[in-house]
């Protein structure tokens, strides 16, 4: 018995960011898999998919965010009970798609006696039968290594590049934190912009606890962008931000990937001297979150071409220009 | 250079039943180790030990359940994080307790396209660097089979039935459903008592959905106590025990290994018939589910005797009288 | 260079069920590939293929059971071999057909310091190779979670309903035992029949070894059939119904799925009060144990459309109705 | 809580070899630990250790041989069910004594299509969760490295070797085929004596299947001892001793490490022109094998030295030379 | 979304014998896969290929010798270094092809306490993510069993015996070790040959360190090849080519598959008594190692036979007759 | 049969550098365990241990760069192969240590199609058995994610301070390169210094490539010193250097953990403004490349406690301070 071998793509998406999962299909111009997501009394996710994915090349794409009272944790266990239902389910292969990589930062040992726990998602995602992952602008390049399939590292740059040419002809990009400058030299690149830093110093003399932030390269009567991979609680992003304004900046924007806008971010942000902040929609942002000031670029295009790039076997490197961030 | 090889038990505890924990160390006569876990803004967890457990046999109990604002999924990630911490910082071997083992329920795939959440817990617990499990009353004996080293399977049915016995005389144990009698002919076996099953029953003539609950067994006059692993939200118990009534029981009782008591539960069975509720801690019990007819003994000595055994090396059979539940 | 992809499925048989393979070889249209199966003087097996797998589908059935001098284990391993040399030979992916799943029955640990079998079995298959496994009637649901990759689970019951249906009007389904009642219930679902257990039940006011078995349902006066998912030494279902003939039954009936006949099996089943024994042939039926109150019905379509759904990757649930024995 | 580290050794051992065990057992000064061994009605094994074996240093000896109506893979599963059996019983670690390693001639691949069951049986052995292994002269060296924990490979050479020099002055070791002369060298180096060759011989001019044995070094009248690692069917033997006969040899012995003894092999030695057959204990050799001519030296006290050395971490090398037989 | 699958074959090498991988590229009619490889400036290796490879069925082709002040552990892990990235470039399934394979003659523990390497360097490709292997004459069959993946073993007899057949017409062919015998048994068969050995022999009566040389068959007067499958230093094969002229050989020639050529094989072999050694291009031949008596035959028509089998699933043995070289 | 468990250490060493192996064992007051290591003729390497190290807690240390002709992946597999080896010789457990890690700076893909080498040298080593792993001031702090194991990641901090305090008291601690300025802040930090950067600029209104170095805080009167976590070539520091003291800076020098010196580092830094290089013996410094303004601070004690704490059990955060680097 022969057979011509055919190949089928399915589409699955967990329950944190259907907004950008159903935006992402529609892009692929493909139907999301029905799949009946509920809890048991208990809490314990409970999956079904309502089609049969039995040899399909099966995407499952997640928000890992705490979002409609279910926390970051139920979003990582409900993507890995998915992985696993897919296997059983005779799926041929199994692609998860995080576009915000959970616990990134926790990529290494800052202190002993911690976990790794970027490496451990890593390992719960392949124990679960992920066989391969895409994710956008890891916390650090290093985090591919942690998986021994293959991780396609999209990159948000282009389509935050493209809205933040238009804030204006002289702009300078900054980077907020000395760690984080590899990420602005970037932007600089390809925005063919200046870069400036903003960095802490000890003041000495006084006692070797007082910091103070510092700016590096020329602002005054400038433009700024700051550029990072994420914005938290948005503390370090505002504070910076004061601080070009004080040495003379004229206006000072921000851009990010991954808006988490946790605890006070967005009380913080509302109230600071940014004038716009550019997020992607790799998080959900529930309307309390959308103030004003914010602008949200999608990543769905960017997600959608990588899918069919891994369907279709055609190259990723040659869509996103072989950019893995960091 | 040669050394007398010496070991060193640690155990350390998740949030979620801290209490239980405290009571293990104390019969074990060891002070819990110093944990720090808390959260990022965005509930990504953190953990830090504050002493070494360099070379150490290292115990970390969790309790699988909602609470405090934690979800059972938070639980979960918290051991998962717990043990990858445990190994990085070089344990000489990681047992996970899991006194509940979560997502038991899901153990077997009921219907097509479903995952066997259980098994992925296990290789979970597995793939984060667990070398040992321990567990209570797991919700089918299988489930030891769902993870390659050794697990301890402990029962609670010893401490429950010593209470039960003080129920009565002529007890009648009673199976709520079709489908768990195995565990409540070990409860009459070990209690000489008399056994009964309320089980469902299709009413012929009429549509095929129309069930009736039937008791078989002689109840009449007679002190039942209505016995299951667990408890979740009290829709069957409570409805079993009407029965009984209904069937000339004079009191009727329930005991269970894990008092899940979800959503309506508390509501249920406070309202119900049944006398009293008799419970052990495997799962924690916050204040607002300790009603009146609530009482709770512990598997706190069970489970430190395990421990110990364990860690010296002694046999668990010999101390819990070999009895695999199921 | 570049090639449109095709597949070929080639169906293999061990020795110990060729007429089932041969049946379903037929089923699907194909011829079973060239096997040389032969032993080595000391009883070491020894396999060769006679053509060419290399890039293959290939599914290896066998059955587990003692036949022609050849133990159960003798089974196992042809098996486990034969999935070895066709990995060897490249073949894509290799699926183990186990219609009966060898020592099914040590699913869990019923005493400590037992192995869990089962899951030994499915270690071994996946050590020598097997990617998917597929399997009638498992003893218990549980055990799919012993097998990380997919493992179809199928089902008797509609071609044993079929059967049973003819048998009357107005049937009992019964189980023979307070364990397998769950079965029972499935069938009496799928026949819209009535449901009664024989369970043992302990004598009061004497020493506690003594059991007497009881019958719960009315069976007084109608057609009887004994459901389990196998039939060993038979002295279980032998003493059922006897047990229903004391109650009123006015006929009694057995079916089961797996027809092990062990021992005193053919004897006892010869010379009891069950009119007829439906068995399927999961499982070799000599010339000595075909008495004739027995009647084989076939597997054989089933497995075969299993077998083409997984090589043409079309949904097994909707052929067989999503259900999973539990 | 802190505990100074002990082991205790733990000795089991499978049925087809209950000699051999209590043999080894006694050179040990220790009691092979309580093993029920049984067969369910259809003949899968089942297993239960009598005692704790909890934290041991666990050696389960197995005999690799048809006998009691056991095959050899009957023996191959039921040691594989012992190691699974430990593993969940908590040994700290298992060592499989397999003084026959089963299938040790299928350890390449002799053509296409074919297994490599000398491998698969490693990979069963580590799958099931043996952690270590220990054999008596495997038929080729390459074997080790079918696996990759250690593995101590011991020979029996020493004690076949003080036997052999008992047979006369001025010896002749003869190797039965061009295949084996490496073996028969060692022999040869080891008792300081000439080394003879018996081999296959194409006679030109005729067909190219005709060949005859022709024997390589000079054995006129003197005392030749054939030497090879096992003798299954005797036939390679026994026509190479009556070759050495024609050769003018005065006398012929054989010795060997591995006794098959399978089909026509008693029946072809008792009738050969060999005077001894001198064979060691790793295979049992029951009533009906041993014929006049043979001669059995143990290797009980070598395996014996072998599992204290593992058990007390002295060195195996320095106890046996460090030979490793290729 | 649906598609018709395809697959695309990219021949990758390293640098260590780029001949014969563009040889094998002609003969496929394929184009090697642009690839950058470099050394940092402390010796390691950079790699990075040149066009996309995503869902390809790549194959690397590396010759593992010490060539261009590179050493065979630069081959080695460069070999490494592309499969890890071809993994992580997506290709669907990578071969590594390894024409000699690298430290083959350590296939056993010779002595305690040394490595088994050749298993170390199926374990290093395995752990790199390499799926299969292409190897060609390996120094024992058994190293095949070192991998789990299918293995195809080429035979270079086929090319080396068509240009022996040339060499005369009484040829004889003479292994020129006891431990090779095996080999030269298997070329005399296909050349219809006689056959010789020459082996070492103790002589008595004086210390047992000397040893002579000593001739098996019939050679006076006759043209005898000599054949390994590998030369290195050339010592054993000059010495045996000296012994063969001592008794009578008109003409010595010798034949090998790997021609590693190592330290003072060149001007062995030079100023040997050898007319011409015939050897494979499997390992690289500098201009330096060209002597006069050199005669190369190329395995690149048969490895590129054996990739075009593998990519389009045709079987291997039928095009080499099944010949697994032991 | 029962033991007191004590365990031994035993110390071995690559090649690569003798000289800190020897002093590290020294610090420990052990002796290096006698290790065979030599080429076959083709430069495959052998490796026979002199002594039993069965049972034994094994360090195996190894230097990665090229030295005596051998180059930094034939000390790869050098290291490779003893772990391999150990293993075999029934080791307890096996360190590696790697005081600088090879492949470090390959720990992320740069661009598309590359490997991510230094996880495949983790993978490497957990593939040959190394159990655990100690090294010196990583790269990046991610690479410790790489390995599941422990890895006690050492720095080399302290003894580099120790120096560097000794150089003056007004000192500024300079980071060469934007991307290192997180390992700069360490130190600056460690000795209550000023830090400072050189960053490269992009020269606007010309040509995107133009770039020029800009030093950011204040150097000029001052001493500063360059850190960085390895010197390579040397151009980055030495280019850095000039324009410090471009910027009026009084002195320059260069501390560094690893001191690589490849290609024309040596030439470089000779004629260079720097006026000492502070470097460690993670690497070994042959005489050609100890110029008069190299100095030499020894990790051997930091590497002796380490494996002390890892023999002993006792923490290495307490001896270290907890300080992973990055």
């Amino acid at each position: 018995m022969q057979l011509v071998t055919t190949k089928r793509l399915q589409l699955l998406s967990g329950r944190a960011n259907l907004g950008l999962a159903r935006e992402v299909a529609e892009h692929l111009g493909v139907e999301l898999c029905e799949t009946n997501l509920s809890e048991f009394a208990n809490g314990e996710i409970h999956c079904r998919f309502g089609q049969s994915i039995r040899g399909a090349d099966v995407f499952i794409i997640q928000s890992h965010a705490a979002v409609d009272g279910r926390s970051v944790n139920d979003a990582v266990v409900e993507q890995l009970v998915m992985v696993d239902a897919a296997n059983r389910a005779s799926a041929e292969r199994v692609t998860a798609i995080c576009p915000f990589f959970p616990y990134a930062r926790q990529d290494r040992k800052a202190e002993g006696r911690e976990p790794i726990t970027a490496k451990l998602m890593a390992n719960l995602l392949d124990s679960a039968g992920a066989g391969r992952l895409v994710s956008v602008d890891l916390h650090s390049g290093q985090i591919q290594g942690f998986f021994d399939g293959p991780w396609d590292h999209l990159t948000a740059m282009p389509v935050l590049c493209d809205r933040i040419a238009e804030l204006g002809e002289d702009l300078v990009v900054v980077s907020p934190d000395a760690g984080r400058v590899k990420v602005a030299e970037r932007y600089s690149i390809a925005l063919e912009a200046d870069l400036a830093i903003v960095h802490k110093r000890r003041i000495r003399g006084e006692k070797s606890t007082v910091q103070a932030r510092e700016v590096v390269g020329e602002v005054a009567g400038r433009v700024c962008v700051l550029i990072d991979d994420m914005i938290d609680t948005g503390g370090t992003i505002v504070a910076a931000a004061e601080q070009l304004l004080a040495r003379g900046a004229e206006e000072v924007y921000a851009a990010t990937t991954h808006g988490l806008f946790s605890g006070p971010a967005v009380d913080r942000l509302k109230n600071s001297v940014i004038r716009k902040v550019i997020v992607t929609d790799t998080l959900p942002m529930p309307a309390e979150k959308c103030i004003d000031k914010l602008e949200i670029v999608s990543v769905a295009p960017t997600i959608a071409r990588a899918i069919r790039a891994v369907f279709e076997d055609t190259s990723v490197s040659e869509i996103f220009g072989g950019n893995n961030l960091s």
